[in-house]
């Protein structure tokens, strides 16, 4: 008699008293221990540096090099989050985050991102899960017009929104079906000859979004701007730019207009660039990820007027909307682009609804396959706090900015580098401020640089602040970006205290 | 005296006394009320058909057409989820649910999600958070290790892991890699020569990130499988392809084999084919999307045997490995490739321990700049089950495949369509079980075909089970696939049940 094969071996000396990976009971018991830890995270965060202070490679240290074997208890696992995750993060949510854009959390965008992964259902065409895809169009609908965006964005008018995970991803998916419906009329040989434009000021998204659909490098137009426009891009550059690629026999594709640039907020003027790009037949995209949330409250409504020429339009709702991460909406008029580019049918999704042509499948309207059920968190979001509370949040934030501005318009030492838009204070000490023993104009901005990049490495390194800086127009300044749930008019003050001491401080030692 | 511009007057109405969207004592509360809520919900699954049962349409009926104005209490919406969504979701997590693959969660892997979104850190550069950085780096040599992939595919050996949101992310970055590698050996112009190879069973992301990398679609090479090897790729047949494609001037640049095809789970050799490929200098993804997770049981480890010959490796942990969606492992033997053609480097993002190149930076890793802390799922993952149970897990579900594969052969009337390789079966009533009026063979593959599909539509319409078909080789046949967390036997058995009495119903309704 032959002994069992090394399969069935392993396979009949499984333990059958396993205990279940799903237990209800055992799930509430350690789901409710969660809870209490992450609640207990909020409520000591503020006793934790924002920005970490750990070295590289701090963590191979702590943990052991390979998985362990057997089971570790909640209670220990625990422990460790605290022990050795803790002190290696940046935290996000503490209220004197203040760097890059915020990507904020909410209680109901937490329990909706519980709910999707409790359920955890992958809704890539209607009928794998119904209500991910119904919900979805339904609160893109919805939240579409808190934004007024023209009918012709929602599925009300024949376009449509679907929820991405990031930007790239949306400035991908149209950028492909733009690419696409040119090549139909030009040819598949001529996709060396697409040029795509943006500013200096656009988001590196845009050319990350080049590289991976096959744009060639060289025909990538980054435009510049200037302070005079408060470095928005300037629809004259963009026609010069544009009318020039024509001239040299080259095929103008796309544009990715900005309303919100990371560096200073700035916000290109929507209405004369989708002039121009109609004038040449190009796809507008609209990049609104952090601004466009605050474009539901009125008085921010107009800096998307004109969106109605662009072909997309994006925002972040896990940047200001309290959904976490991840939640990008897009909306695009004529979704048919889209799902030509997108589409596939494999005969294992093939299904009735699908057939039917009276069902959305989203997998025809991103890149992969899968999908989260993120409505759900935006859906939670707009009904626990309802349109108008959501505004004032947003305007809290930015008149906490106004506060920040405020305080830095009192101190002589400073400068607001560029007029406050929304919630962020684009700031630097000041040339004018500082005696810098020089002539030479390039030296003193040279100098006062390099003593802004001094500030802004004590501020973070203090703990009590973390901010983040740009460059425009040579200038080092540094970004203060409000819109952390958490942060309260005191969490304000107290960093624009920091940044006094740490001015004085730098500023008395280079005897300024 | 001038009155307050329309913003102003906005802000200065605000009210103060708004409740703190992320209030600690009303997230405990009602954080522990959705952990019930889930609890509740996995406690009840079997009550709701798998299959969810509504019309198109169905949800604009029940909500309204616009987001609330005002707050409503946690308590209503969590009533409006169980009135209005649960209905419509097709149950992922049900026991009964044998469709697609299974995407399936864990305590673990749900606890490591609350902490994910809880910290809600974003890890696009390490400074951004650098234990979401490190521990992902870490937890992809832990599990790499586990599936004992070659060193070179490790940290700890030149090569290095990154969480992807999914399989055709990976394929479309690897792909961008590659082609970048090859363009600039043989000039920008020539990227409409690039050919990318798969066979017939190759999931559908391949093709999606041909058409977003700007592949030209006439150069994608779908090469025929049959049932002779099972339906995996050939590499005579590859190399027939390749070659011939050579001749005609183009440039091969890429194959995607799968361990573990969609269809039917076949395997395809990796080690004759990364020889092939190794000889024409094409870069080989391996796609192990849903089997990779098995090849950490010692017992199914051969089939990855070869992948040292490949250029880039990924399995899904959102399928198979307890983390829920969404967590797509890759690993790459020369990240160098990959950074190359990802990268960009914005002022905004710049910082010392970049510029000191003695960190990684994830977002030159992957399409997006942010990206979630998906590595705690997979940390808590591995710490919670350990590596034994997890093995266990994974032949539990294979046990049940076999389980199910023998009910199967009991009936005469039914077939196993090809060797059951994993946890599915590929089944179907048998021709030969069949006495179908007529000579003509075609005709004999039609009707069986037919008698399947109407076999499945009643299975999935009973509500009590959920599966999907595939057609190979001009079978239709029926996919049963195991992977949910709490399917235990008797599900299979009441499956089997259930397919019984559909088969007895149809075959005596057709005369059979």
């Amino acid at each position: 008699m032959g002994s069992l094969s090394p399969q069935e071996s392993n396979i009949n000396s499984s333990p059958t008293d396993m205990p279940s990976a799903l237990d209800p009971v055992e799930f509430r018991r350690q789901g409710h221990m969660m809870v209490d830890f992450i609640a207990d995270y909020y409520q000591n965060i503020e006793k934790y540096p924002v920005l970490s202070q750990v070295e590289p490679g701090y963590l191979r240290k702590c943990l052991p090099e390979s998985a362990p074997d057997n089971p570790e208890p909640i209670e220990s696992i625990l422990q460790d989050v605290q022990k050795h995750i803790v002190p290696g993060l940046t935290h996000w949510q503490s209220p004197s985050f203040f760097a890059y854009f915020a990507s904020n959390v909410s209680i109901a965008g937490f329990l909706g991102e519980m709910l999707s992964t409790g359920f955890n259902v992958v809704g890539f065409s209607w009928v794998s899960s119904p209500a991910a895809t119904e919900l979805e169009s339904i609160v893109m609908d919805w939240l579409g017009n808190l934004l007024t965006l023209p009918k012709s964005f929602l599925f009300s008018g024949n376009g449509g929104g679907v929820i991405h995970g990031s930007t790239c991803e949306a400035i991908i998916c149209t950028m492909v079906a733009a690419r696409d419906q040119m090549l139909r009329q030009i040819g598949l040989d001529n996709i060396q000859k697409l040029v795509v434009y943006g500013s200096d000021q656009t988001h590196s998204a845009l050319q990350k979004a080049c590289q991976i659909v096959g744009i060639n490098p060289n025909n990538f137009r980054v435009i510049k701007t200037t302070k005079s426009t408060s470095f928005a891009l300037s629809p004259e550059s963009l026609k010069l730019a544009i009318s020039s690629d024509v001239e040299a026999g080259l095929t103008p594709l796309f544009l990715c207009a900005t309303v919100g640039t990371t560096a200073t907020t700035a916000v290109d003027p929507l209405d004369s660039l989708c002039q121009v790009a109609k004038y040449y037949g190009i796809w507008v995209h609209v990049d609104a990820a952090y601004a466009g949330s605050a474009c539901m409250c009125p008085e921010f409504r107009h800096f998307i007027d004109g969106v109605e020429g662009a072909n997309s339009f994006s925002l972040n709702a896990h940047k200001w909307l309290f959904t976490a991460l991840d939640c990008c909406c897009v909306w695009i008029k004529d979704p048919s682009t889209l799902t030509s580019s997108l589409s596939t049918n494999p005969e294992y999704l093939r299904n009735t609804a699908t057939d039917s042509k009276q069902v959305v499948d989203y997998k025809d309207w991103q890149i992969a396959l899968s999908r989260r059920f993120r409505a759900m968190k935006l859906w939670l979001v707009l009904k626990s706090y309802g349109a108008v509370n959501l505004r004032n949040y947003l305007r809290s934030h930015v008149k906490m900015a106004m506060l920040f501005e405020g305080l830095v318009s009192t101190d002589r030492r400073f400068e607001v580098v560029v007029p406050r838009v929304f919630s962020m204070v684009c700031f630097r000490v000041s040339p004018s401020a500082a005696i810098i023993i020089s002539d030479d104009e390039i030296n003193v901005e040279n100098c006062i640089n390099e003593v802004n990049r001094k500030l802004l490495e004590g501020i973070n390194a203090s703990g009590h602040a973390f901010m983040t800086h740009a460059v425009v127009g040579g200038m080092y300044v540094i970004r203060c970006a409000i819109g952390v749930t958490l942060t309260e008019e005191k969490h304000i003050a107290m960093a624009w205290k920091l940044v006094q001491e740490h001015a004085d401080a730098i500023l008395m030692k280079n005897n300024i």
